[in-house]
């Protein structure tokens, strides 16, 4: 075993410059007639003239309305849309307005009725609609029913996934703010290091990394970040604690993402302080292999004659590893997940994934682990691009993931 | 018109200390039962046996289990929960097990499934429910298709708005605690006004905003902090620009919020760098009064012998005050809105709002603004406690709210 010296800030690359936020911008403006007419492509099969949507994410990806992390819950309908075959009609109410206009120059803004039932009937009306596809994975009962009684001569026909797997294909420059989020990551933790030693606290050491990446090009962050030391690793979870402290001899793990443009990195890395146990030693090793293994059979099938692999058949992979070696538990939790505009979206990997092969392009976390209850805890995540017609596969989070020690 | 002194750190309560959070937690434990208890006892007029949940806010005030802002969504149907008249079933799955047990020592914890309705048969038949009451307003129509087909022997009956009405009606540990985060708030914006100067740009003050509550009390935000310039100010919901600058003679809108132990705060304050406008001195002085008119409303009804006002006869006195002074167009967003577990909850304060009398005791915003779109924007807000029976009306935010110029 060998301690590579310690990763350092300028090792990874330099945050988005305005050119680049510009450049995604540009992109994004020129690709959404594009995400809209994939969209209605599907109407005809679908028996429908129109779709409502209200998923935050989605209104982004398909008029450029921007809401925050969990403004959905504040903003009332404004953020709802409804596209027909020759409108897109975006809700905004008198706060939104403004905004609306700017960022969804594409769309028809109206004022968005506080309730969305008193204005369903003007609203479908308004673009000629008599079957209307709703967004039912997201649009509550309650409302549904309501809509329903609005305007009886509308019908309503629950549309699943639609948007969701458009999403999972990854446009270039998608891919590249996911990349800028995991480098703004990889800089935060490298800036994290000389911090991490005994007596500081978990909490103490999730905020400075939040801070870290705030103040240099996280615009969010993709959630809360995590900091587990020793046993409350094994919380795959867990929150940090203001009274929980890095001990020598303990691991420290680290599960946090940085938001660019609205999409999102993920990572996680278990250090160690100190002098590790044997079987912390063990642990870690074998979760790399167990990461590897996925990741390898990725790469074959790739370079070879053989279909991608599904997120299950990787998921599977991962865990027989660690199975296979006997000494312990494989994780519970999912191999991975897709991400971009939101922490989890497809692809999915997991053992309740589907079983078809894997999108492409795409972007996913590869995340096993082992928990030991009571114990330790030791998880290695990683994004990885996959781009099947170029041939790449690629780990877009660049922080070292062999073993590392720290001073302790 | 008076400049006071500028308000300092010192002027507002200190942060909460260990002991208040211990007296917090004991609380809610000890009153747990009792919310459960307030919600089995509407079954029976409902004809139900049992009460399927899953609002994260929900879940925290019957159970005691946490999930943070935006966590709901890749916590997959952990945090969902079932009550029936003897039972308190609680979904977590591997990741969750060992928090929810922790949390929530009175609920039966079971390995929430990935899709609940795989689940569901079991769920129910564990309680014996036959005629389960489901939180319509947030369960989306394609989830309570799939349970109907999974169980069709269990009712599902549409219940709205049952805990959201108990939730507004505060106890004392939950208003001691948006009480501390209002303290938080007040202390982070007295640090703040040294940097509110010429040249200071939005994101960064907001930025500074919202690191001194994290690093003050705050465990989390009730919102991101909002900083708005000049004419960004009459965007009732902007974002904070990195190029937007302080300047002299604008307006700097800041609302926000901390959050403590789960309850949140929220604020607004308008102030001015270097000499105001004389419009921009009329506008303030307005809004204040508006704000005035409506709290004093309060106050006569709860010393007198009439009923408490409704949510809608507040806010329209706030705006018919500014529609009389007929200077300035009044605000088109609602007065004002209950705050706890959710940064909006009830009651809302506004034109739809129902028409019956504020609950109490109870805590919500009274915020009148006045908005001139491309000049500028002035919001005062302030949070209210009401408890009729002890003839108390609060304001819990205690930062002036008088005008205030600073050097610039």
């Amino acid at each position: 075993m060998t301690d590579p010296a310690l990763p350092t800030v300028a090792d990874f690359a330099a945050p988005p410059s305005a050119a680049d936020r510009a450049r995604w911008a540009e992109a994004d403006a020129a690709v959404r007639p594009r995400r809209v007419a994939r969209l209605r492509a599907r109407f005809e099969r679908a028996g429908i003239d129109a779709y409502f949507g209200l998923r935050r994410q989605h209104v982004r990806y398909l008029t450029g309305f921007v809401l925050g992390e969990g403004e959905e819950h504040v903003a009332g309908t404004s953020g709802h849309f409804l596209i027909s075959g020759a409108d897109v009609v975006l809700l905004a109410d008198s706060r939104y307005t403004i905004q609306a206009t700017a960022q969804a120059p594409e769309a028809r803004v109206v004022d968005g009725p506080r309730d969305l039932a008193s204005g369903w009937a003007d609203l479908v009306g308004s673009v000629g609609a008599r079957r209307v596809g709703v967004e039912a994975a997201l649009l509550p009962y309650a409302v549904w029913r309501r809509l329903e009684a609005a305007a009886p001569n509308v019908e309503l026909v629950p549309i699943e996934g639609w948007v969701e797997a458009d999403r999972a294909i990854k446009e270039p420059a998608e891919l590249e703010r996911v990349a800028a989020g995991c480098a703004i990551a990889d800089r935060a933790l490298a800036g994290l290091l000389a911090s991490v030693k005994p007596g500081a606290t978990e909490h103490d050491l999730a905020l400075d990394l939040e801070w870290a990446m705030r103040t240099s090009g996280a615009e969010a962050l993709s959630f809360e970040p995590t900091c587990l030391v020793g046993p409350n690793a094994a919380l795959p979870h867990g929150s940090p604690s203001a009274s929980a402290e890095v001990r020598s001899g303990a691991v420290v793990l680290f599960d946090f993402g940085a938001q660019v443009d609205g999409y999102r990195s993920d990572m996680t890395r278990t250090l160690f302080v100190g002098e590790p146990s044997e079987r912390d030693l063990a642990i870690h090793e074998l979760v790399a292999r167990a990461q590897a293994a996925a990741i390898a059979q990725i790469e074959a099938t790739v370079d070879g004659e053989l279909g991608l692999p599904s997120g299950r058949d990787l998921h599977e992979i991962a865990r027989r590893l660690i199975e296979a070696d006997g000494r312990f538990p494989p994780f519970g939790h999912g191999l991975g997940h897709g991400i971009g505009l939101a922490t989890h979206e497809r692809p999915s990997l997991s053992a309740t994934s589907l079983d078809t092969s894997l999108p492409t392009p795409t972007v996913f976390s590869v995340e096993p682990g082992i928990y030991l209850e009571g114990e330790t805890g030791v998880r290695i995540e990683d994004l990885l691009l996959l781009d099947a017609d170029a041939g790449r596969v690629e780990r877009l989070t660049q922080f070292p993931r062999e073993f590392l020690a720290l001073p302790g």
